[in-house]
């Protein structure tokens, strides 16, 4: 194993830009994709072109209100950590007051800071989380543990009426891969490392983790572990909490350590208690998880299927055929599809040319065997790994699987695209935010039985959300992360708000409409989202009042002075 | 689906032989099984030849202590269920009061039954069950849940200093299949259904639950749930907690429902808190499982290797190929090896004396080339399941796998031998018993990567504390339950007790042993045996006091009068 440097100071920790998603100089461009502009106008009446460019938010235009942090607990954190560990200045301090959802973005860009925390402390081990915890428990602070911050649920945002000082622990310092079991493929990890880092780590020595979500740039594996992360490549490598075989809480009655272990007998799961936990029993601090070796062949192949129940049979036979075990598969409903044709950019080079031309074929000899090419098509991916024989044997059979149920292959060149867009999409939502407009996702999980019904219900209650508020709109949808019993459904919307003081009532009617229907429908009101804040209004619903009463329990036991991130999942 | 009888009386539901496993009339032979008493005579010093014939206990030799349970209690109890339902016969609560570990089996044949149950109920719906648990919170009784009564850890005995009246509750009536799901593959099924009613259900519709644990005659879906039990093809199908997707579980503040559903994210898993829990936090009456198409080819192939460590070998890279997926893989040890040859039974038909003198043969061959055939070679199996292509193709990856680790294929016929015995083991120890022999198991799991280190050092701890108590004795062991980051250890001891009160100390020092080695090395005190009362001690040690004083306080919280199975997992 290669030995990773060890933890640096505070200031080497990456972190968001303050009002929005990754770093300062990445943002989304519409001008080289010639199908967006129109597909803007058609769906939310904003023309792009006619508008000016956006102007970037000034954190010196807002008012911060001071850290409330007293000097005498201020004194004691940098005693354990050192000056360069204890940030109380303001751009920390905001950055870390707010996850990146739609509302945590709005409030930050408009500078709704009427409660940030106190203070942001970078422990560099385990023993330095304990004492903060003490000095936090001590001296009654809420403590918040912080990953990536790339949240969306509201886990890491502080409850705007806490009068007690509030300190965010970014655990960014502890990134380090411990060590690797090479024979049980098991990997100790400290659990503040961020995707990219963590996989570099791992492919140094010829592994992986195998764990991509969305937010696999910003997002940590703490934030994973605490959150029930999925990464899309969960159909061969598992959610997180598959993953996850062991890890490190500190508590407030001390460490829990549970052993790095393939499976155990041992009374409810101390484990699956942890994980989801949103820092409310404490903070993870070391994660033993399962890690893979690189694949020899790996293949993205891209298929087009005329409506979303082909699409989805097709995903579901798939699923069931035995001789196939996918790394993942994914299909677009209509509108994802012909929004991601929005997304391709302006063919500049002789092969993509050729490929456009290829393409606009395609469509016209679908469209003239009746296929509805501008909404109805549905694209699906399937992604293969093992070796060259599996990979290609695997490939055969879905094809197969395909032709029976109407789709086409658009094969291997259509496939590549999907890897290499797949994290860029978090930075659309703050240029949707620019011109007005409020882009979110939601996500939940189905039975097979009842994804047509989801997808329908779900699709129209977005409509008639629209509807009620006045405002156009659109939401999409594509079926991700398949399971034996059934797969993950994740709907994106959009829709230009009021800009004034209706403009977080709008988004609530119409996030509250789909989370509601996922419930009437039979889905989970979250398969990797977290519950949080967003979220908890429906706990009861989807876990009955026994289960929110056991999880209150848990929580108030460990926690009784709700010192740990409160108000999180469930309240108190 | 085909409709399944309605509940019957408490009169049909199955029950084992008082004083020990499964019904009464089926025994463990050892004169059909020419190596079977040469085996046992050099490894125990009982000869079995000269010993008569063993007589059966009579529970009339015994006294057995009167009911406690206060005549209105049990009117209350008669008026939800009904007279037939509701047993306090010496029968009935002897069977009722002891699970089948070894410790439970000496007790009920030497009578000792200092505290019995005092009541068995048998309520037909949840809305009973519901209404049991009202009368015995307000009555202040202890409520035993109990399915087929199969656990070896103690999970359903009473506790001998318990002063209160003590009510099991058997779930033998709710054994009814309400619905299958066919796309999702999903069947909510009545917690109290036997393992083969079960499968006999599902298959007449072409599905199968694949979970198969040796008690699976005797066990049910709630015990396997409440237990966290494995069955032997956990390898394709999963441990029962992948199994059990959702489940409904009568709780003192009303019924807790999670929803079948493939993955959530919202929260701490309550599913995964509710498996495992062993009646502390209630009673589970329903079950969603996730349940599959019944395998259209099927082959098991027995192989031998030279050594303990060529056979691990093989098992991990069978394991890591990712072209391969086993529904199992199992390799037992050089001394289990030996013994399940001398479980063969004389060969009676042309068949299988040609198949004999073709071993002979083999085996002398193997001799020749330098292993060791008398204790040293070791039995794998590996099973696959699919198309016949799949099946076929795995098996010649494989085969190239075993040669390749110096092992030698005996074919399919040795490997049918594997799944016509493999629910019959229990027998054995009641046969043991009968020859004043303890012969128990206990088993975990660890990575990979100390497979080796735990079987070699538990053998030899095993091996010091038969010293230590001046018996002699043998343990052995397989692997079986294939994960990514490891595997299960399973491992069979006996030993001739001393026939007066030192009996159960001289099991616990062995029993003891194993288990703090199991901990010692890394492993886990249990893999899918549960903790009940047999495996407390080791807990903390296990998950850290940290994690016991969760569960403590998970339990406390749920049941603040102690009524719920009591002591069991964790004390209080």
């Amino acid at each position: 194993m290669t030995t990773a440097a060890t933890p640096g100071s505070a200031r080497e920790v990456k972190r968001h830009k303050w009002w929005g998603w990754g770093l300062d100089d990445v943002t989304f461009r519409w001008d080289n994709k010639p199908a967006f502009a129109p597909f803007a106008y058609d769906k939310i009446g904003i023309d792009l072109p006619s508008l000016p460019p956006a102007v970037e938010p000034q954190l010196s235009d807002f008012e911060v209100p001071a850290s409330i942090l007293p000097g005498d607990v201020r004194a004691r954190l940098v005693e354990v950590l050192g000056e360069d560990n204890v940030a109380t200045d303001d751009e920390y301090r905001v950055v870390h007051s707010f996850g990146r959802s739609v509302r945590d973005l709005y409030r930050v860009r408009t500078g709704d800071f009427v409660r940030l925390v106190d203070a942001v402390v970078y422990p560099g081990t385990e023993e330095e989380v304990q004492r903060v915890l003490e000095i936090v428990l001590d001296a009654d602070l809420v403590l918040i543990p912080y990953g990536g911050g790339s949240c969306i649920s509201g886990s890491v945002t502080p409850d705007v009426d806490e009068k007690r000082p509030v300190v965010t622990l970014n655990l960014g310092r502890m990134r380090r891969v411990l060590s690797i079991d090479d024979t049980a493929g098991l990997a100790v990890v400290e659990a503040g490392v961020y995707g990219p880092d963590l996989e570099e780590q791992l492919n140094a020595d010829g592994w992986t983790l195998g764990h991509f979500p969305d937010s696999f740039a910003y997002s940590t594996l703490g934030g994973w572990t605490a959150t029930r992360s999925t990464g899309m490549q969960s159909d061969k490598y598992g959610d997180i909490a598959d993953i996850v075989r062991g890890l490190h809480l500190v508590h407030p009655r001390g460490v829990l350590r549970i052993k790095g272990l393939p499976s155990q007998s041992t009374g409810p799961s101390l484990r699956e208690i942890v994980v989801g936990s949103e820092g409310r029993l404490g903070v993870i601090t070391q994660v033993t998880v399962q890690v893979h070796r690189l694949a020899p062949e790996r293949q993205v192949i891209a298929y087009m299927f005329p409506d979303w129940e082909h699409g989805i049979r097709t995903m579901h036979a798939i699923t069931r055929n035995t001789d196939i075990h996918t790394t993942f598969a994914r299909l677009s409903d209509g509108d994802e599809t012909a929004f991601s044709l929005s997304m391709l950019k302006e063919p500049t080079t002789l092969k993509s040319k050729v490929t456009a031309t290829v393409q606009d074929k395609l469509f016209a000899y679908l469209a003239s065997k009746g296929w509805d090419t501008e909404r109805g098509m549905c694209i699906g991916y399937v992604c293969f790994e093992g070796s060259k024989e599996a990979v290609a044997r695997q490939q055969g059979v879905v094809k197969k699987i395909v032709k029976a149920n109407d789709g086409v292959s658009l094969g291997a060149g259509a496939g590549k695209i999907y890897d290499q867009k797949k994290f860029d999409t978090p930075y659309l939502r703050d240029f949707l935010l620019d011109y007005g407009v409020f882009g979110d996702v939601s996500e939940t999980a189905a039975p097979w039985s009842r994804l047509n019904e989801v997808h329908a219900e779900v699709t129209a209650a977005v409509h008639r959300a629209l509807d009620e508020i006045g405002r156009p709109g659109f939401v999409f949808c594509h079926m991700s992360h398949s399971y034996h019993s059934g797969a993950c459904l994740y709907f994106t919307f959009a829709f230009p708000f009021t800009d004034d003081d209706r403009a977080l009532a709008e988004y609530d009617t119409v996030k509250r409409t789909m989370q509601q229907a996922f419930i009437d429908h039979g889905a989970t009101l979250s398969h990797h989202h977290a519950v949080g804040t967003e979220h908890q209004p429906w706990m009861e619903q989807d876990v009955t009042a026994v289960g929110v009463s056991i999880l209150q329990d848990l929580f108030t036991t460990s926690d009784p002075g709700r010192n740990l991130n409160p108000g999180k999942i469930v309240t108190p």
